[in-house]
């Protein structure tokens, strides 16, 4: 079983409007939802690459229980989420049609007290002792929980014998990065603010002396560039894909997970990890993958040495 | 007991953003939610001035039920809401703080089944039948209920004695006054709509003709313009009101509904709706209406003969 962390779940709402007009008032015809937060969108994807998928985080009020029965009608994720007194934000993507644009609005999402994360470690810890064989931590942390709060997931995994891939950014990844992950996978602008530096190798190397024994950054539709023990390497698709970039990263995350999870090495896992995100971006739906695209591009991923 | 009738209900959703950018990520720091819908709006204000309010519609789903909840949390409205299957619609105010704007999405609301339709028809005739004084029917309809309904409405209500008010638009609005309403309340766009005209004093005596026996048109910080079985009335504020207009026709209504069941002729009415509404716009929260306005203004609205 591979577990995915989501601290900050969500309810996911798109609305589709002809054309989004400051200061109007805007008829939605086209509503969606779906669960959210960047761990649930790893799970389903693991779900759906055959993979035994459990999610957990925190759920709670009204938003949690839509977010929870939407979670049981995704085939293949188990829901493992602790609840909360507090209500599980909304995310609200407006697609304007006419360009193809999204403006995204982010709740904060609920006030975690000490007592509900004292027994969210708890929870977490009894999943990494049930047979769990890799964990993703993802996403943003709601308000409360402690700033170090992926340091010590990060520790409890790696005491648990457990590989640990970490996807955050600012404060949470920069102190999650001391406790030595087994990977990292920020964006261009995640790393640049880790490391204070634009340029992808050499911040990429230097975000693996901060403590992260591999990194894998996204270079968007330039694919990954990954410095990890066995040596440094780019993984390209074999064409630019028109699409949606939303949930690609999200993609990325399960390609390599598990890839891990099943033993491949660092070129099979990236390649994996680039026809994900290839076949994510050319999917009809925002966050889903294409089968017929990763199947078409995962055998002509071009991964060559950066060394 | 005076009776709103809200067939689209929803949960009003406000999200206040330093600045609106289009296709950009946002924040969401300050998140606030209320039971909305044009009637429970009216109840609102009703129950405020004193007067026993019962909200009736439909409700249901998850977003239904915190509409219910909130609705429990307001003094003195009574929740008279129908149950149905499909899901409450949500509206989301943006507001920009920089230019105090709001950008709003209202989506479409639950698809309502005649059999839905024709339970609500009972409960609304066992309300009328139950001391009911007055009654208001506000706003948009939801997908499913037949266009003519404010009709089978307003009919209802005079069968049983019962003076109506009809707050809409287009062909709602159309349909619903040649049913012969006691008071229609549009604004200028609404009354243009349907008359053709855009000079409100014989726009709004055209609306008398198509069936009205009164017309109230709202000319936003200039006032209300009457036309009555009694005469024609301007009614102004003594002074303009800087701030947020949202809610000012709700509470209009409230004025005028809530007059009539006191007995109170025209100038009354008129004066007391005026002053409500410059202290809806005056209130620092949306929706609400400030008190020391809405008494400083009441005693100075100037109500003149338009004939």
């Amino acid at each position: 079983m591979i577990l995915t962390v989501t601290l900050n779940t969500a309810l996911d709402v798109t609305y589709r409007v002809p054309r989004l007009l400051p200061h109007a008032s805007h008829r939605v015809a086209d509503v969606s939802e779906r669960p959210g937060g960047k761990g649930i969108n790893v799970a389903r994807v693991l779900a759906a690459l055959g993979h035994e998928a459990t999610a957990t985080g925190f759920t709670g009020g009204p938003v949690g229980a839509v977010v929870g029965e939407l979670l049981a009608c995704s085939p293949g994720v188990v829901d493992a989420l602790v609840p909360c007194a507090g209500t599980t934000r909304r995310t609200v993507a407006v697609v304007d049609e006419a360009s193809g644009d999204t403006t995204q609005f982010n709740e904060p999402g609920p006030l975690i007290t000490a007592a509900e994360w004292a027994r969210f470690l708890e929870r977490y810890e009894e999943l990494l002792a049930a047979g769990t064989r890799a964990v993703a931590l993802c996403g943003s942390l709601p308000p409360g929980v402690p700033v170090g709060a992926y340091a010590v997931l990060v520790r409890a995994a790696r005491a648990a014998g457990v590989p640990v891939l970490l996807d955050t950014s600012g404060e949470a990844l920069r102190r999650g990065v001391a406790a030595r992950p087994e990977i990292i996978k920020p964006n261009a602008a995640e790393l640049a603010e880790l490391t204070g530096s634009r340029e992808p190798l050499p911040a990429t190397r230097d975000a693996r002396r901060r403590g992260a024994h591999a990194v894998v950054t996204s270079l968007g539709p330039d694919g990954l560039l990954a410095a990890t023990p066995e040596g440094t390497w780019r993984a390209a698709p074999p064409r630019a894909l028109a699409g949606n970039p939303t949930g690609a990263g999200d993609s990325a995350v399960a390609g390599l997970l598990s890839a891990l999870a099943e033993g491949l090495d660092w070129p099979e896992r990236l390649a994996r990890a680039v026809a994900l995100s290839a076949a994510t971006v050319a999917a009809p739906a925002a966050g889903e993958f294409d089968p017929r695209t990763y199947e078409e591009v995962r055998g002509s991923v071009k991964v060559t040495r950066a060394d």
